[in-house]
């Protein structure tokens, strides 16, 4: 493999061929930045990856967090990746200067974290996480709290977590039973338990702060209820050095298929006095700012998973390169020479499909974290509007197509390799054991489908949605006469056509009937993420066959860019026609599920 | 879980209502036997399956037989269980009366091995791969050969393994390079080494015998220069005493995502003076020796990923039961009780789909094992002749159908369970582990593809084709009007139709282009499998509707009934009209993978 992590030459390509990453320069706020701080950010990513991440991701998975009932010890390597990540200043890159930050993009941050999440995703979750937690406290906490332990998670000392899940509810948060009573000082006193918290304890930091969803004592029920507190593991005193440790312990570590490096635990909160939290902005807003950090823990998710995909696609793409075994059907001569298993079109077939799936997915999670740029940072207030309109409606489709397509993927990577994908002195078993959990967290399938016809489809009066449709007229209507790619246009129009009628029909029968509407918005998500999929391969395409007509390519390039209309004319022949079915399915408002009695089982 | 493995109620049904079983109690072999004792027999298996096979099914995952330079070991738990398999008379039930075997039909014995299977599928495989290399030594070997090793396997003492892979050819036999060199003594001196060799070795018998797959020296090229070698781990003196270690030694341990119960080894021939081997059979007609025990390899492989599947349906199936979370998308009241998962459509949709392959798989495996038996044992040799045929046409189907679609079962068990499901708290990770290595043995999905499309359809002037498109429409024609399945009709022709389509532009292209013609195998494998699934889903709602129009249903039997209907619609509306976009695409000759080049990747 050339490279070890990713391809150098496919971010350049997503981020200055198919983005238009170059454009936020003429913003103000990146006036002192340049293409070459971007490109270096990437590279010392890049660096720290391959060096102190990717170096122990089997053996990670391969030993496994342990607690011996009083502490949890990983295996040294974590530490040191999470202290060279620290050290490059990846914890504070993306905020102000004024707030000791970098102020980078996001698309440029977005992408330096992939080689993270590519050379190692169990460890790099330790600092994702963080940085997740980090921005909650940033956006919604006060100043002294920002002070006490934003700082502190900014140069690496202390962590973060998520703590929403508990055994109780699962993805229905709005049950959870976890209770904050006010106390004296101002502060809560916390009891409850959370389950799958990922990063809930380790040895890697001096204190780790958990961003933990509570109702106070007396809240109105469900979603409404829920607040949102600071809880760390130790309390810190007022000179910033760590006091007493708090009420919250480790009752146990999950053992889980992959991901094994990341602890996900069991936290029991108050099992003495009470946890002590520090509730953050206003009681009862908790969901709501969790919300609004979740477009990026979506689009992070989406990208983790593409980038497992992509890893897949490439270690599976090298063994094909390398390996003999048979010969072509046409050619019945056992003395003939056998041929390197890259040259049967049923290996071909595997690696087009991973090719669609990861670089589609690559394509479209770094695209949504330009529209987030944008939304923030887009010069006039139309466009930051647009931005955010269009992130938000597909957002379920960032989130869910790269975990469901790039799991796929990594199943497709593990059969070209055959007997030894399946063992685990090759990689690719154990991308798809970790990118598996990828349709479960941050949202199931399931949650995301109702979160899209449910809710995004109709929301600004179904404008984002017309919004987004008109963006993949657009590309047709750009593709001139003679292009390649007007083939395309047919049948992306088409698609176009079909997931409006079918968005009509679901919405209207939304209102008569929301049971038998959403029973089954999974394909409709599905379908719209084919859809979606569809256009970002036609952007491609149409790049694509323009740099092959109007540049001198270099053969590199050249055979780079055959790949993608090869890959663009698979995903429009094999990927999108699978959207007729599912449109009659869905048209018909097929009641199969709904019908389905649980004692006929 | 009322069946902690396996459901009594879905095997009855498939022997005894989908299949006929109680038809070869009319044949004079069987004369002896009767209903009572096939039960018998069943009851026997799930006995000792729950009771020895069960109990260390996670044990055996997480403590992965151990090779300390020198000798295996196993978890001790693995010769309790071969044990008992063996006092049962497992091994030898299959062998004729005369051979001190019980003379029992194939498809009882294969719902028998279901159950073991179903408990444990690593630890079964000691004896599976046993009793098919004992097949192979009954069928082919000398009577002096028969009496060495046959005898000690019958009895539990000797164990078997097929060597065929090697590190250099992996699926194309044809290419292997193990050497026989013949020995004065009519013996060969085997050379080579081997890899996967499932059951390599292990501390349960007393020895192993190593069924090999070598060239002897000078033998015509390809596939027909192989010859078939019994090559024991220790040799075996003229008193039936183990005498000297044979030259074959073990190299290592082959670490796996699953399976890991069961060790995968590779083994080195002939390091010294050779390793003592004693051909079987002619010289040069190992390969046609071992194709003859593909058919029953291979309906044992698709047997193993329906039942794991099934098994995973079934965890699921009682999870969603229990679990409370959150409530229909028409109750917008936080205040009101939680519902089970079960009642959400989405997820009755990944029940009734692992519903629809799982036990779609099931029934499809043991009705192979039905033709099996009739190829056998018919009465007229027409009978015979023609279950042979159809069997050996569906065989491909039989293999990947299970293979591809019950791992996705068990994928969806691990969606319904969430983050549960992730983890190895519960079974079903654990289930799609095992069953992820079935798409890759005994011939890949690619190699079913070219198997079904360049030989297996043409066979017989395509007469075999026209017999099985022939079966279908009988069903067809056998259903009454104003029966609830008489929905399925015209979609089901439709579907044959598509299909027999299909098979003539690909077959006719073969002719001209076998590289494009065969390019798109792997499609035409899938859409081959949904016709047949659907089919064989026709049938049991064919048998369930009667049941519940004709009978005095119990409540429960009335339960089952419907959800056999309910799951036949789920086929029809949700599985089968995927094969519209297959059959355009195949009949399109589509060359998209066929055109794609390596540099292009």
């Amino acid at each position: 493999m050339t490279d070890p992590i990713l391809n150098d030459r496919e971010i350049t390509f997503i981020l200055y061929e198919f983005l238009n990453t170059q454009k936020v320069l003429s913003r103000a706020r990146y006036a002192e930045h340049s293409r070459e701080i971007f490109d270096a950010t990437i590279a010392t990513a890049k660096t720290i990856a391959e060096k102190y991440f990717l170096n122990h991701n089997a053996k990670g998975d391969a030993n496994e967090p342990v607690f011996d009932g009083k502490a949890v010890t990983l295996i040294p390597e974590v530490k040191v990746a999470w202290d060279h990540f620290s050290e490059a200043g990846f914890f504070a890159a993306h905020y102000d200067f004024d707030d000791g930050g970098m102020q980078l993009p996001e698309v440029v941050l977005r992408a330096s974290m992939a080689y993270f999440n590519a050379a190692n995703i169990a460890t790099a979750g330790y600092p994702f996480l963080t940085l997740g937690a980090a921005n909650l406290i940033s956006t919604f906490a006060s100043q002294a709290h920002r002070d006490t332990f934003l700082a502190p998670m900014q140069d690496g000392r202390f962590a973060g977590t998520m703590a929403l899940t508990e055994p109780g509810q699962g993805s229905a948060l709005a049950d959870i039973k976890t209770i904050a009573k006010p106390a004296d000082d101002g502060s809560y006193r916390i009891f409850g338990n959370k389950m799958y918290i990922s990063g809930g304890d380790q040895n890697i930091t001096d204190n780790i702060v958990h961003m933990v969803l509570a109702k106070i004592e007396g809240a109105p029920s469900g979603a409404k209820g829920i607040s949102l507190f600071i809880c760390p593991k130790f309390l810190v005193n007022p000179d910033g050095s760590l006091g007493e440790r708090n009420d919250v312990a480790l009752a146990g570590l999950i053992h889980k298929m992959g991901y094994r490096g990341t602890t996900s635990t069991v936290l029991n909160f108050g099992e003495k006095d009470g946890a002590i939290g520090y509730l953050v902005g206003e009681p009862h807003c908790g969901l709501k700012y969790m919300f609004q950090m979740m477009n990026e823990a979506r689009i992070g998710v989406g990208m983790g998973a593409a980038v497992l995909g992509y890893q897949g696609f490439r270690a599976s793409l090298d063994y094909a390169k390398e390996r003999p075994q048979g010969r072509k059907p046409s050619n019945k001569s056992s003395d003939s020479t056998q041929v390197k298993i890259i040259e049967h079109a049923d290996v071909k077939r595997m690696l087009l499909a991973q090719k669609v799936y990861s670089e589609g997915a690559l394509a479209m999670c770094l695209y949504a974290s330009e529209l987030f740029e944008d939304s923030h940072h887009a010069e006039t207030e139309d466009e930051r509007q647009c931005a955010a309109q269009i992130l938000d409606l597909i957002i379920p489709i960032v989130k869910s197509y790269p975990s469901k397509y790039c799991v796929k993927a990594n199943d497709l990577a593990i059969q070209v390799l055959g007997g030894a994908g399946y063992t685990r002195e090759y990689p690719v078993e154990q991308y798809f054991r970790d990118n598996r959990l990828n349709p479960i967290h941050e949202g199931t399938e399931g949650i995301q489908g109702l979160d899209l016809l449910g809710r995004k489809v109709m929301a600004n009066r179904g404008q984002n949605f017309a919004q987004f449709i008109a963006l993949i007229q657009a590309t047709c209507a750009q593709i001139e006469a003679g292009s390649i790619c007007h083939q395309y246009i047919a049948p992306m129009q088409h698609a176009c056509e079909l997931l409006h009628t079918v968005t009509i029909k679901l919405t209207q029968a939304l209102a008569q009937d929301p049971d038998v509407a959403t029973a089954n918005a999974t394909v409709y998500l599905d379908m719209f993420g084919q859809v979606t999929v569809a256009w970002i391969w036609l952007r491609q395409a149409v790049i694509a066959h323009k740099a092959l007509t109007t540049n001198t390519c270099t053969k590199d390039d050249n055979a780079y860019y055959q790949g993608k209309l090869q890959a663009a004319k698979f995903c429009f022949d094999w990927e999108l026609p699978r959207i007729e079915a599912q449109a009659e399915l869905l048209l018909s408002l097929n009641r199969v599920t709904v019908d389905m009695q649980e004692d006929w089982f």
